[in-house]
């Protein structure tokens, strides 16, 4: 199948690798690719600059995100919460019409400083806004709530742990899950929560997922929700 | 030890319990004697009113606020989240002055309908509202991600799952851990997410937490935080 992927970060490239293994064809989408190509800053896990990753991928296209739009079948934004929307409007609402698009992002405000706070939360999400913006597109909120690594190799961490979901069309959720197995992800691990307003409930997750990665100083962990009996 | 303990709710009851089992003095607190043992409505678990309960428990005190808060030697907050900041004004500073106060509330918003939304979040929480409010306080905030049968007896949920916990205060963290071993929860299982700003990090899982009761159909889970390799 043929994914468009929105972002050029460790997530971006995290899936787009996993998804080539997988034998899917990829397009990367980015705002200014000779801006993309031009910098030389590397990445926050000390990986090199986009412009060498991407040189070693010749299987891996990159376009603006109009054309990644255009090129997937299934759309994926990896994007930073603060740039999701914009990019979105540019990406052109006809060219993702009626696809699915997988939502990863997070609307984390680091304007305050550090940690960062959310930019949308509680009563509404980004997920739910980037929905609103595009009415004709299917957002499945999923993978936001783990590290760019654990989304695509669940057995980094070891033991059962979980994945969610959430989006209004059931279909693409159907849709997604095939692809979260694809992932490694075993299907009694993946909770569906619903409409795409379960998106405000897994982005609130992120304050103590980073409160976390903060006590444990690495960010290879992963919540699992544990069941006992009604009653 | 002697415990006041602030609410006459599920929280309050089943805390009460657990601690005279452990062989504490309790006194719960009301806003209202009278009132409270006017009542004749049942729990949310279809258990008795509050009138009926307390009087199966002749060794369990109830007093006012002031009365909870000047018996207690440690206090315990089991309020609903918008009773919380009143009640502990009446319960009068002099009263609390020095004494841990271990706050299991959160700030659900039941004035938008179902599901309940937060009254605070993100860049503020309850258990801070609380430490600002009660300066010389030690506040704990602890338990408030699970239902009130799980905190008192971790057990009702097989398997390893965390509780956090969070104050400014290093000496009352360990007071409440010590009590929190008593109730059953393992010393690894604790969570220690540092100080009262952790309160907006837990208090923002109650989102997911209603949505997954939604959805289970009942309440008798918990989370726990899986940890992989650093790298």
């Amino acid at each position: 199948m043929k994914i468009g992927i929105f972002g050029t970060g460790m997530v971006g490239k995290s899936l787009a690798d996993k998804l080539f293994e997988l034998e899917h064809d990829v397009m990367i989408g980015t705002r200014d690719i000779a801006k993309t190509l031009y910098r030389s800053d590397g990445d926050i896990y000390g990986g090199p600059p986009f412009k060498e990753w991407i040189r070693e991928r010749p299987h891996i296209q990159l376009g603006t995100f109009a054309d990644a739009a255009k090129y997937g079948e299934l759309l994926i934004n990896a994007l930073s919460g603060s740039g999701s929307l914009p990019a979105l409007k540019k990406a052109g609402k006809a060219n993702m019409r009626g696809k699915v698009l997988i939502d990863v992002s997070n609307p984390l405000d680091f304007s305050t400083g550090m940690p960062p706070t959310l930019f949308v939360s509680n009563t509404d999400s980004l997920g739910e806004k980037i929905q609103r913006e595009l009415p004709r597109v299917k957002v499945v909120k999923t993978l936001n709530t783990m590290n760019a690594y654990l989304m695509v190799n669940p057995e980094l961490v070891p033991g059962e742990h979980n994945v969610f979901l959430c989006g209004n069309d059931e279909e693409a959720k159907k849709t997604v899950k095939k692809l979260l197995r694809k992932f490694g992800w075993k299907e009694k691990l993946m909770i569906d929560l619903g409409d795409i307003t379960g998106a405000r409930t897994t982005e609130m997750l992120l304050p103590i997922w980073l409160r976390l990665w903060g006590k444990l100083q690495h960010p290879m962990f992963n919540f699992n929700v544990v069941v006992g009996r009604k009653g």
